[in-house]
């Protein structure tokens, strides 16, 4: 008889990084000639808190730059008056970290402040190099000294040892050394700059400020529309794949240092890392959410009861379940947003008891019913058998889990932080082992036709699916250089 | 001609609690013979949160008391590992607070812990008694001792002055003293008591753990049925309005202190404080708001193009309203849960940026629409007023408000903030003024009546509903005494 | 062959407390009449932390009460601008204390405020009640509720119950209910107050700070002078044992609740608690020091190369032993300053260094030499011994310890903090046995005479030297109806 | 007639720096081959504190770098059982930091850490480059990337642009470019490392912890013998000026790097900045001082009836200049040491009330008495005048100062803290102003001739006095080519 395939065991934990999700790495803002700038970068980092919340930090510049950045929520690193007083000037930069590696180090806390031979430059990114180790040896042996584990680190000493003059060609001489997925944006002494890599794998978009009395306005930018609302400014564009633009007192200028490039856009931030109020691309989020649900329900529909979603992330995908199935949407699943670090230590005990901090199932809506639950993606797997198994006990009879994405096969090298392939349940099991391992009647994924419907028809080639597909747009240099190519 | 009325201007601040709702003043929590019963406690008081961010506290018993308290979450006050190792014992209680005054003093902080002739005594409360500053005058001038503010320390005197020699008929004596609602959880050395005013004003429920290993099990008190979920407790039923349960190593005695008594609920659980997961008085709180929204779209129907939550708590009422309606449910209104603490000191400039800490608009699902918002209640109504507006700014064509609860017109007595009668909006104005005010083009309440039917016929006497109709049921001793009977 | 005896095992501490000296309790401090008498008190408070370093606080009054109280050092729990601004009002007190109990609970810091029939009263306490635990008995049966375990509770609560109608004669009526020995200080609305228990068993000093601008000047109360002059007030007096003064808009009282009484103040004030600055009862601390040097020499010269004070409290009286022995006074110990929390947790490995966070030998001084050690006492030996054994390692040929106090035979109840006598070596061993267990090759104490001599002749009865003599002035109540009388 | 001359306005602070001193700015400490090596360069750092109290760092290594950093007292940033745990390995490097700028940043504190082409380096430095300015605009034009502003960086970013291949080699290439007075102490994967600049401006001590159960033991190197004399380590000699020590698995070598060179120790280490009981060069600290004090009493004596310390620093000459005097010693000026963040805001108020939060006055040692006053040195002067100002308002009749260094009239480029010339108040008036400035009734520095006698005859080549003489005997390459040579 064959030995059952089993879970590997859930890590118990009670923190807000329990969950088994795939991990964005950052969010970068920006705002050049405008009054209170760290105070509006604050607030615009406060928007993108979904982005990263291990650590925040601002530079901004008045004829000298002032730095702050700390471990924490936005709110946590700048809740002193004296220290937002400290950070003065009309122009800032910021950036939210989500850590990849278990404890973030203060030295790895963004924006990164240096000291060039053109004066002082602060940088935030947003991404991930590709070729961020062979650099990184490369620019060792030539004498550069490594202070954190930043791929922005890099970048900057590209910088540093370009032999261009100005910021500007020196900045495009590092860009057109790297490789990789990354939103930048940059502060120097005289200007504003904004990048995003050739493919324009992560976001990044341009707002405006009206001035006040006449006055001229202010230039914003940030990786996603939601850090605009928030600070009332007006949405002009998205910045383009491979497109550098530069604010300064002469106004704004837009660079092609790749030339012509194309697109591919991350197809993963409007499944699960974008705010759903933002715009990306052209596409408002939500919709595209709420479009895969319908897909969802075309392609894989069931007899159900009840259709619940896995918040919050879940919500617009089963509202657009229900609305195409026409069985009722029901909120299930209950999240406690007071969630914050991990506070129990769990013994033996409390983990017998099945305690939940984050989620909680609202019995009434479950009890006795054929529930459909509605989730944005599987990665390990884990957290999903013990959602099942809380709406099981809540009493649902039968349990069906439809994803509003297709099975996530490889790993990200782009700025998401995913496990290796042999951690990603989908790259490991048939459907049907899956369905079995987490413990559900049936299990289905949007196809990637279904994907691409609900985002609108014949832009297929203009995004990133290599986490489903394992086409990667950007060669991996330094994941091929080690492990060779074809493995990702 | 007459002048424009005007709503008082809205604080503009960017804390959590710059919203315009009653807020809940607390949660209680207990449990005896468990192990790790501080852990469970956190556990309990942390599903319990949202009745109380400010502080939290616990006390624990094991032949001596423990207690730790701080200002805080729950995560925050409980995340050393250290600090639960201090609180030992098979029995605890615990209390989350809501300061309803500018600063919580850590000396405000429940439980109250003292020393009787009989023993230590913790002592946790949620209400609000209306005869305690008579009580506290009378006590002061016998010669007791006051260290705190709280409603608490009147109750925990009353016990200690008592004539009576065990902690049973010390606590009953006491019961009888004051009028006012309330719920107790109380540990003494020997038992773990619980009990509700004589009306039942506010919730308390009762929950077993089966024990390990053919042990005895473990009895839970929690203000609400979700504490008891997230440690895997079984809901046993509500402690009964005036009823008193005696939890000892005997098992779980029920007393009648005040005889038969006549319940009166508080009818704005169901309408706010409670979370949706909950079941209450056995009705679940989620169903009751989803019906409340279908009574409402029947009672004030209008033409629109989508039902807009104001999320959080107007989210189950939109889904009854929409599916009442036939209109479509969309999230037009996002919620960032990461807003902690007020973190920037907002300039006029930042102030005239209409920046919302809390709420963002999700344009596209409100562009061009004619939108029905729904939200739970309107207090001061400066909050909906910013909401309004942002939904404008949104591009909707028309907004029209639908409020899941009747006109509060009355202040709460009964442990509830809510500001004086001339601070409420519907006590101010009528209906005509107030859709102007709020800058809607229609508003409509639910009816008296319409929320009845919504959580089933007939049960009417048996709810507080004062802040709607006046009708206070217990005396409002204070108040009559200061400021003559009837004024409330 | 008989067994050696041995010292109790040292704790391994690296503390500020792993010293081995009796430990005062508090200081405390007020102010009436005075610009920034919060900031005052708080100056004065850190000029006394010498007598309590665990917690402090203030309460001033400026028509209502404001409070502040922390765990740590005066200038670790007053450090912020914020803080003192809220501590408002021309008048005010303030407390230090040293933690008798292994964790100082914030529950247990004075000053303590209450709220009264006649309106709030601040307490704070430096002494010790022998009849505590009688009295809290007592009124715990009549209904008293205790919140923390001080002694100043107990005080307050008899202020409450008082039958009397002013704050000034429920003060007098609680004052005679109570047996020990305490230095009070007040605040009402109305007035400070300062009282010395009838023995006068701890210090108190009235100060007086001009007027600016010819205006009325201010009141200052202080558990030594050390206090008036850090913020240049004038000595006045000392209160006197037995007295009350109540300093208000009308000037200053004198009051003698017990009537005339015998003083007997602490003689170890002298030796070892107060600051060498201050003057007490007439007799500067720092010449009695050195007088008291001066007649150990005389009785136990000892041929040898230099003296050598323990840092700091050893310096005078070595002084004055080098000067009337003619041996050259030496520093060949050296004392680390900058010693805050413990923070090395020892290993075994450590611990087998023989570390020393606080004293270090200056070899130079001692390599070769016969070393005359002088230290103000001898508790449990522990610390001597450590001592010796580094200034034998630093190679001094020979150690003779002098203590500039005689034997330390008896437990304090009056408010420092000593072992039982069954931990006092001096209680357990001969003067032999002493000196092998602490290692020197010869040990002598200054006796109880020599002691009196150093301070002025005729004056002995004026003490309490009961730690020394086993003669307890105050009756030890509490003590005797535990232990039964003649036990201490 | 001519206007008077006066000081400048003393800095009103209540901060532990409050004193007029110079100020040391580091301490260094390594170990090799220990057990519990972290734990052991704490408690080194710990006793080296007097040599910087504002950040303290260690970085240790198990096969991987581990480091920790922080702004504070040692053991305040190492206070934290969990954060020692982390520190693993057999060797480790730590530093004290004395803040020379108004806030010490995060990004300042030391150990510095990089990643090099041969692996991770630590580098601790003590002392100050004179080119550093220049070699850092030289490296940044280079490309090399400053995020801090230490000069230690300059040196770290030498190292990795060095050709050489080995550690060791890159070292040697960077110490030749760099011109200054320096210890550094520098762990590498495979060695400790110590070094001293070629003059040795800067004092290294090289200690020896014997092996438990046969094994080797370990080797220590610390900025003063007493971080040997914490732990138990033994001194072994001081590193040489110009000397390179490489202690590894093979034992210690020695090298040196810059052939022979001519020692130049700063001779105001013995005059104040090292603590009492270290031995440097040879010569104990606190010898030399008392033997200055002699020398002062011999030079400059004058009738009094007293002489008083300044305490800490100018106790040892006080008792050599009362010596050699005849005239009694005695503490008429008491150290408050529980001194530590600045707390108190002076208000006008509080200024005119004269508050001295670190130093008062023992008024019966002072009064009616003709006092001679000892301090180690006098740089703007400031505190001197206030020390006066207490001793004459304690009754002093008559002052007169004695200081225990020449006059102060050149600033100090080799890593102490001074003002520029043009505060010094030596180096802007003659002696008689000085004393009137001071307001004293006589002034008198020991003679440089008395200080080279003090520390023995003939060895006056082997200092530096640059500080008194101006004779720097190191180029000021930074500073001449900015403001031309000769003008410090």
């Amino acid at each position: 008889m064959l030995s059952h395939p089993t879970l590997p065991e859930a890590p118990v934990s009670a923190s807000c990084h329990d969950d088994d999700h795939p991990h964005e790495e950052c969010a970068v803002f920006g705002v050049w000639n405008a009054k209170d700038a760290a105070a509006l970068t604050a607030l615009g980092l406060h928007a993108l808190q979904h982005r990263g919340q291990e650590a925040a930090g601002i530079v901004s510049y008045d004829g000298r730059f002032h730095s702050h950045r700390g471990l924490g929520l936005v709110g946590d690193v700048f809740n002193d008056p004296r220290v937002m007083a400290t950070l003065k000037g009309n122009c800032a930069i910021g950036h939210n970290r989500y850590a990849t590696t278990g404890a973030t180090l203060l030295r790895n806390v963004q924006p990164l402040f240096a000291e060039f031979a053109f004066g002082g430059l602060g940088v935030a990114h947003n991404g991930n190099l590709t070729n961020s180790d062979s650099l990184r040896q490369e620019l060792i042996r030539r004498g550069c000294l490594f202070q954190s584990t930043m791929d922005t680190e890099v970048f900057v000493h590209l910088i540093a040892i370009s032999l261009y003059a100005t910021v500007e060609d020196r900045l495009i001489d590092a860009l057109k050394r790297v490789t990789g997925a990354y939103s930048l944006v940059v502060l120097s002494e005289d200007a504003l700059m904004g990048v995003r890599d050739p493919m324009g794998v992560r976001p990044l978009v341009l707002g405006r400020l009206p001035g006040e009395d006449g006055k001229e306005g202010s230039w914003v930018l940030a990786s996603e529309t939601c850090g605009l609302d928030i600070i009332g400014a007006e949405f002009v564009r998205d910045v383009e794949a491979g497109e550098l633009v530069i604010i300064d007192d002469n106004g704004i200028r837009s660079l092609r240092p790749f030339g012509e490039t194309k697109p591919h856009f991350c197809v993963f931030e409007y499944i699960y890392f974008a705010r759903p109020d933002s715009v990306l691309e052209g596409l408002p989020v939500y919709a595209v959410r709420k479009q895969i649900g319908k897909e969802l329900a075309q392609e894989s529909g069931v007899e159900a009861d009840v259709v619940v979603p896995v918040p919050d992330s879940g919500v617009p995908s089963a509202m657009g379940y229900a609305e195409a199935s026409g069985i009722p949407f029901e909120l299930g699943i209950i999240r406690n947003h007071y969630v914050g670090r991990t506070f129990i230590e769990p013994t033996d005990h409390i983990r017998n008891l099945g305690v939940k901090m984050k989620h909680s199932t609202n019995r009434p809506a479950l009890d006795g019913k054929r529930v459909i639950l509605v989730d944005d993606s599987i990665v390990r797997g884990t957290t999903s058998r013990k959602i099942v198994d809380m709406v099981r006990a809540a009493g649902a009879k039968e349990v069906h889990m439809r994803i509003s994405s297709p099975p996530t096969k490889h790993s990200c090298f782009y700025g998401i932080d995913t496990p290796e392939r042999s951690h990603l349940l989908a790259a490991q099991h048939d459907l049907a082992t899956m369905a079995e391992l987490i413990g559900v009647d049936s299990l289905a994924f949007v196809s990637l036709d279904g994907l691409y419907r609900a985002m609108g028809d014949g832009r297929r080639e203009r995004y990133c699916d290599a986490c489903f597909t394992g086409n990667y747009p950007i060669p991996l240099v330094d994941h091929d250089r080690e492990h060779g190519p074809g493995t990702a």
